[in-house]
């Protein structure tokens, strides 16, 4: 079966994303699923988030298109990435790289080869006139060594590092859901470590400092009670059961976290 | 044809849709289709309406997948409901009853059965680690008694009920549409043995009344105005001509509501 | 490979779009492609735009169904056109014209066979129960002469006029996009025989005036300033680079636009 996904943040009022798709399906029968095309517009990271936890949970040989592209009709590169399961396919500005990490070691191509794309390319709408065409293509069975040459110097994205201690844990938000959950950048696993459920633990924003359990899931407090968890990403998540922990304890992506315990 | 759908209240902003459809083409290449994912967050109530109402037009063996979980990571159980001729699969919160009942008789069973889902099982995403692998496996073949045992304790829902006389009709909203018509649960098919189209009825809201014609469609009044039909679920729906009704009455799903006619 | 793809103003938070796809695969096993569900309630013009722009990206054969229909339930035709690749099915209010045309001459059938809808067609929704099974039986090959009669005195609808002269041109805005983009019907190809790249522009919006550049793509220009540029869609589009120059011009869709140049 030969898979195709689209992340963008084209939204899907217009109908950007039907001419990507449309564009896929004269090139090749593959499933088409979409993996998100409401990233906030130009939010690069948000996207790379995005895409990073997502693609793991898809089959072997599934091609990813992704197009959070600020920088489309300049200089920027267009590349393709191998890893050792799953192919992406998008700009060079860092939104593909931390999606190839987590699946091992990658190799990045940059697009050249012309004949590989619509016949008119425009200047403003790349994912639909280039990135698609390649990736139906490499559905199709073409070679990568076809697509152009290896390349080194990609532009590099990570969502910045995180410190685990025996007390305390340091790291950064990287992604409010929809529910308003505070998804952070400190690995849930490591975390568990040091830290068992159940246990108080005390929020820093800033001055602020706010007191939760650390609990298995949302429903072990109460209705509008916040908690920490371990996200379905294997992240820790600070959420309101019912509720809108972001907008409730007014956080916003990037803010800098720090939790203590004992 | 194997056929899958999914709904949720996860949004399309977030992955967490593309993480289960991931996972079910991992397991199955069943053609996929989103019933919806804006359901109101933890809003069951919503998404039994939506999903009883849509999935009598599917077809004969389509399996369903319906996540609205507030109560992840609890003792709630799973559960998926065999009717006589589509499968449900969800959390055992009453999202799935009214959808099954509309099919007529069904089965429920317990999901205890741990060879069929994720090896990693999150607590707070169960829609990706146990009910899509569970789906897949039913559209591939799996027999329903190796899910678990057939219960009759599950958690029921049902949208209230109505009352229809000679000269009234009493019940509540059930749901309010995108285009902000007020969808009750008073049945079309009733109403109408007893009402006839271009009739005036009354409609009491608390205590506010509001006279407006009983037709066919929306375009049988002027623009602006307001009118009562039979929506495409055939139930009693109040609307505006090329408006926004339940702006303009200020009415919310779930309040009762009262009309009177000759 | 069969395709089937579904333009409508129902909003992807009902369940109507996927009642839609339950109905079609209840009768064919197409493929589905999503135009968009987020036009504009009742503003067929805003989805006649989306689908002339979006539908030459389809394969010949492509069937496509378009549900924007305020008329519904009244005595507004049912209508299939097909073009010389493509075949388009909805209501006959000018929804479809737009798009026909742009793939060449066309027919107009109207809908007149009985046998090839639901058996219990609503007066709300035809898109489900009229429109979408005729689209699934031409997709089976069922022939368009047993549809109905051929019509000449269908809606028509059109972007209205632009002129390019040497020194300037005017048009009209057709569409705002998510970006916030302003797409005028002025035609791209054109206006670049009179007006090369890089040069200066000076835009009239009623009694306002803007200075801008006439690029190539937006990063042009620095973050945070406007510029006019050809869109993807091929047509004069003004845009704010990693901005909303729709909210910061505050243009809306239908305003009269003039661009003076030297």
């Amino acid at each position: 079966m030969k898979l195709l996904t689209f992340l963008s943040d084209f939204g899907v009022k217009s109908g950007y994303v039907s001419q990507m798709k449309g564009v896929a399906l004269s090139l090749t029968d593959a499933k088409i699923v979409d993996i998100s095309h409401e990233i906030t517009p130009h939010n690069i990271s948000e996207g790379a988030f995005v895409l990073m936890t997502s693609i793991p949970y898809f089959p072997v040989g599934t091609v990813h298109v992704a197009v959070v592209d600020p920088g489309v009709g300049t200089q920027r590169k267009g590349i393709v990435i191998a890893t050792r399961t799953q192919i992406l396919v998008g700009p060079d500005n860092g939104l593909l790289i931390p999606a190839a990490r987590r699946l091992g070691n990658f190799t990045v191509y940059e697009i050249v080869n012309p004949e590989l794309t619509l016949c008119n390319v425009s200047n403003t709408f790349h994912g639909r006139d280039i990135f698609t065409p390649i990736a139906a293509h490499i559905l199709n069975g073409f070679l990568f060594d076809q697509i152009g040459p290896v390349i080194k110097d990609f532009i590099d994205l990570d969502f910045g590092s995180f410190e685990i201690g025996n007390k305390s844990a340091i790291g950064r938000v990287i992604y409010i859901d929809r529910f308003g959950n505070i998804i952070t950048n400190i690995d849930g696993s490591a975390l568990k470590q040091v830290l068992s459920f159940d246990k108080k633990i005390l929020l820093a924003l800033g001055k602020k400092k706010f007191e939760m359990p650390f609990v298995k899931s949302y429903n072990f407090v109460k209705p509008g009670k916040i908690l920490a968890t371990i996200g379905s990403s294997n992240y820790l998540e600070i959420a309101l059961n019912k509720g809108d922990a972001a907008k409730k304890l007014d956080v916003k992506a990037d803010s800098k976290i720090k939790i203590l315990f004992d």
